[in-house]
């Protein structure tokens, strides 16, 4: 296509290179900003290059502001430490509002063909978070996708955790709430069988 | 949800003010800029705000760069002017290869509920363009959209360029190419019947 302007020409360019915009897309946001006066695409990026401000915690690898990290000391569960693959995921469980502890982000899973080795994740920082002396970590969940690679990262973790003094846990899997049970996979469905709990006849 | 940087709060309220975008898709594409190197945040938002430099043609309402607009006199069809109502018509229509004249920008269409009257489009400069002394212009192609408001500004421009030595035409409306015709809507298949075409057999 050709536009009729380079600068709209390059700004389509810029959106494209974003996960999920297509060339089409891109040239809707960038007309969008046509419409607006200039404080619009000024504040809009301004907001961009000001990410750079986010750090990484050298602690639980989230991102944070430079002044400080919400893996901080003030009101936290610190004895469960829940680990995450990646940022979303925290965000994910944060806005469950049933965990209220620790995190710890991975930065990936585990996948050789990638590339992606024990090494290249966060998988040695939280063996010393564990095993940290002033550490209060009792219960390690892992909350990891359920993918092949996700799985290898859990039994991966759980043999270096496997000599330390705290519970490994993994979340739950089995049958969406609101989900008919003729429409879920026969592994979710078998996975459900299998790790069934126990009603509480008392309730 | 809690965004863990106000950083990363103020970029995800920016991108959902774009359209199309909402808060979910906004974190996403934020959370790409992370995983990206700085180089690629700041050539991002140099291209957005070089948007700036994007300025209006005065003649035919098009964007334009600071050099010039596709106006200018340069390997153009000056006799025929396709009036359409805002700058992505423009785009799809030079991409069918099947257009080589001049545009005409309206900025919207006639919606007296939405507040657009025709003084608030460019009607009065298109019929300038058309009575001008050194206008070449022959037809005036009216490629508006075929809603109600599309409808009343195809007559609107009509009635004004009526005492003119201009052919008025409008983009055929009919059954899409690829279509069934059993599932095109009543009225386009309707129009299709009544504004048949001659077959050429001479083919």
């Amino acid at each position: 296509m050709e536009y009729p302007s380079k600068y709209i020409e390059k700004a389509v360019e810029e959106f494209s290179k974003l996960p999920g915009i297509g060339k089409k897309t891109a040239l809707r946001l960038v007309l969008h900003f046509l419409g607006e006066n200039e404080h619009f695409s000024e504040s809009f990026a301004n907001s961009i290059t000001s990410l750079s401000n986010i750090q990484e915690c050298p602690t639980c690898h989230m991102v944070s502001d430079l002044e400080g990290c919400t893996c901080g000391p003030e009101k936290k569960d610190r004895s469960i430490l829940c680990v995450v693959d990646d940022l979303r995921d925290v965000l994910a469980i944060q806005s469950t509002n049933q965990y209220h502890g620790l995190f710890h982000v991975l930065g990936g899973v585990i996948s050789p063909i990638d590339g992606i080795t024990p090494d290249k994740l966060h998988i040695d920082s939280l063996v010393k978070r564990v095993t940290a002396k002033d550490s209060e970590i009792k219960e390690v969940l892992l909350a990891l996708p359920s993918t092949m690679e996700g799985e290898t990262t859990v039994f991966y973790i759980a043999r270096k955790l496997k000599e330390q003094a705290v519970k490994i846990s993994t979340i739950a899997r089995g049958v969406p709430i609101g989900s008919e049970l003729e429409y879920t996979d026969e592994v979710t469905l078998g996975r459900s069988i299998m790790e069934r709990v126990a009603y509480n006849t008392a309730q």
